[in-house]
């Protein structure tokens, strides 16, 4: 009989561009969550968990024109499990569109404005790259239903706040903001309406910081000579016609008046222009009324931000601190955040345009400005490992460490297999455990446990000339009795 | 020429099956996870987040036979971008598959045993029904790579001191626990072997608690006419042949030692059912010399719990208190959590054994459990709102909830259309707002803001004999530089 063929083991592999977060890592997340929430509870908003899987159809962005919606978002179509066809369903891609979603089919019961914070991961369905995640967290607070600009100003305060929060020291970061009003006013000076010209025009935009003033002038009209000796064709117009873009783009100034009053030149005689500035101004009188000036939050016309569902103010986070890039070179950490007021995302739903504006913050970005700063925290101690000696033994273990609990001390009984003394101090030393305990049955005869300081003994042992350990020995005797209150003494030594 | 067709809108629903949390319903949880999480790390247990979208053949239970395995899970297939066809991912069904391929795929880097916790969403493909969400938490802690049953014991302590962190009385909950090896010594002592006759034996057993031992005899045996009339085939065995089972079932005694006593007398001759029952009394030993008594954890053999995959002990935390049921009848709440040894499922991935205990706490049922209890707890206060008299000092009214927000306040500015005031007030109430501030031009001008004490004045709205009123109104004119200690003070007052 032939042998039956054996069914291959599986992989243990996330799948590609997936990956699992462990330990600190996970704790270091959600405390910082944990902060950001509480601001944003402060300032009066309220926690939204909006379901992970949405229909195709709602997220809007990705409506399905080929048999497969895949671009973009991971979807799949229901089995509706009758002659009709199943609902295209996909996880969703941000927590705006679901926010969109959410206020259309429950604004009845929700308050207006709806002020809403939320925070959990969303996935794209992207080619990874290294660093480069299919699913990642977001941290969003937006406003929906209220059309002042107050809201806008609120908002880059708050994300100014989460900033100090969590830990950016003041002078570390910048809220810079801008308008997308203005930027059109630019263009409707131009006379550039809707079209491949005018896209030419913003994508040109968007290369202010790389290419600066020069780099953009010669883009807007002939082209220029890229770093790589590639010629980048130009968009063709001539200087003058050029003029008010690099009049919008340099019309930063030394403050924010100087700056509003460049802009307002720059958009000439647009009133969508004008009106733009005037928005500006306001949100700058309201933040100064507050104390939030422009070493914290600043108007700059260089802010475009990508998006193109944007339709009044945009602001965006940036950090000023420098750190160094993969090659060694220094260079400033930049944005972490960004948002803006999106006029139009409730009206693909109801035909009534709401008025909305939020923030998200780039979690992962955050955590790691946190870590370049040196913001570890959130590193959970290891337990306190009490090491089997004595299998038998193993409920008077057991009891140690219920006492150490109850303590409020973090602590657990080796439970691999005991036989080998060594494995357990290696364990104790992969959970990175501040103290072991030891009792075998000369100790239990006599009453007595050991307590090993670990912190202490990886000090002796990477420096031979420490000569205090004669003083200080690593490892103790003391009565069962004492357990928890000589650990406890040594845990606040380390701390 | 036709006026082009209108794109319908899109519908503002979730997919069936899924909904969205508001507000308290979302601190409940994400509270009580803290608490719980705080139990599980003070016991050792590390974080693990795991990515929400697992391969399909690593989640194993549902590998595909079919063009589309979305049988009980959500899964689509990767556009692999090459001939070849793309791998087929789906959304994680449970927290315990991925720790397995966690395990696999990282155990050279985990400490051994790896203890680990993970809190978050998993999702069901299943029709869903009144109360059955597609989408649900899940809360879990295990223990990989510990063969002894002091993992087991040890988890069990652990489950009855969360149920107590988070607000469950002693004496309202127990955790009972079997073991997987004494039932299967039971069948190993009638004669059967897997197979169609040994299934229908489980599933008779598995109906104990809903006919009891009477019904069981009859289920083994010829067959029983059921409530409603039908009458339900028997498995057909003679009284004698259904012995063993009815002796396991009844085993129960008065304390551990008599439940085992009778529970090694049922397994008869079988090995692995005296290992089994050698291993509850090691964790009956285990649990008693760290003071969890019966009336916290006790040897129950009426747990047999669904899932083919445990291997050894097996558990259960059921609260005890009683709820009304949909009918306005009496009856306990029931199981909250379950768990138990599963010593193949890394095996799938490497090949090896490695052993494996664990709990899942069923994350909604026990919120349900609480709110029963009347702990409602994490219903956050509204927010004190700041109304808008005159549209043109936001920035006064912007600098109030500043200082408000310092001083640790919750406070927004209301920033819906001020037009109409009583807008305002409504929102205050829908927001459930213990306090509204109001600066009218009157009160600018002499340096004063209206205080109004909105829970007082409802208070006074709904009882109208309420003398206490004119002693006490419900609105202040203070100092504006006394606005945050009057607020202060009222909300002191009402908590």
């Amino acid at each position: 009989m032939a042998k039956p063929k054996k069914k291959p083991r599986p992989k243990a592999e996330t799948p590609k561009g997936f990956r699992d977060y462990f330990g600190a890592e996970v704790t270091r997340r959600s405390e910082m969550l944990d902060r950001i929430g509480q601001v944003y509870h402060r300032y009066g908003f309220d926690a939204l968990d909006s379901s992970a899987v949405e229909t195709v159809e709602a997220l809007g962005k990705f409506l399905p024109d080929v048999d497969r919606p895949n671009e973009g978002v991971f979807a799949w179509q229901e089995d509706s499990g009758e002659d009709k066809p199943g609902d295209w369903l996909a996880l969703r891609y941000d927590l705006t569109a679901p926010l969109a979603r959410v206020y259309a089919q429950h604004r009845n019961d929700l308050p207006t404005p709806y002020r809403r914070y939320a925070m959990g991961p969303v996935w794209r369905n992207e080619k990874p790259g290294p660093g480069r995640f299919r699913q990642f967290y977001q941290c969003d607070a937006d406003t929906v239903g209220a059309p002042s600009v107050a809201a806008d100003a609120e908002i880059c305060a708050m994300l100014a706040d989460c900033l100090e929060e969590v830990g950016i020291a003041r002078g570390d970061y910048v809220v810079r903001v801008n308008n997308r009003k203005v930027l059109n006013g630019v263009l409707e000076v131009m006379g550039l309406e809707d079209g491949p010209e005018r896209d030419a025009v913003l994508r040109t935009i968007d290369k202010f910081d790389k290419v600066g003033e020069a780099g953009v002038r010669e883009l807007l009209g002939k082209g220029r000579l890229d770093a790589s000796g590639a010629y980048i064709d130009g968009v063709g117009l001539n200087p003058a016609q050029a003029e008010p873009v690099i009049a919008f783009l340099t019309s930063k100034g030394a403050d924010a008046g100087s700056t509003l009053e460049n802009l307002r030149a720059a958009v000439g005689g647009s009133d969508l222009g004008l009106e733009g500035v005037a928005e500006l101004s306001e949100i700058a009188d309201l933040l100064g009324a507050q104390g939030y000036g422009p070493d914290r939050i600043e108007i700059d016309p260089s802010v475009v931000r990508g998006l193109g569902y944007y339709t009044g103010p945009v602001y965006e986070a940036e950090l000023t601190f420098e750190i160094l890039d993969e090659k060694g070179r220094k260079r400033q950490f930049g944005s972490v955040a960004g948002g803006g007021r999106y006029d139009d995302l409730v009206k693909r739903f109801t035909g009534q345009a709401v008025p909305a504006t939020g923030v998200s913050i780039g979690v992962d970005r955050l955590l790691a400005a946190l870590s370049a700063k040196g913001h570890v925290g959130g590193e959970a101690p290891g337990p306190v490992v009490v090491t089997v000696m004595d299998r038998a033994r193993m409920a008077d273990y057991q009891a140690m460490v219920g006492e150490l609990r109850r303590a409020g001390i973090r602590a657990e009984v080796y439970l691999g297999n005991p036989k080998n003394f060594g494995n357990q101090l290696k364990y104790a030393d992969k959970r990175g455990s501040p103290v072991a305990i030891i009792e075998g049955g000369d100790e239990y005869a006599s009453g007595m446990v050991q307590i090993k300081d670990l912190i202490l003994g990886a000090q002796i042992a990477e420096n031979a000339t420490l000569e205090e350990w004669k003083e200080r020995p690593s490892q103790f005797e003391v009565p069962r009795a004492d357990l928890v209150a000589k650990v406890r003494e040594i845990l606040d030594l380390h701390s």
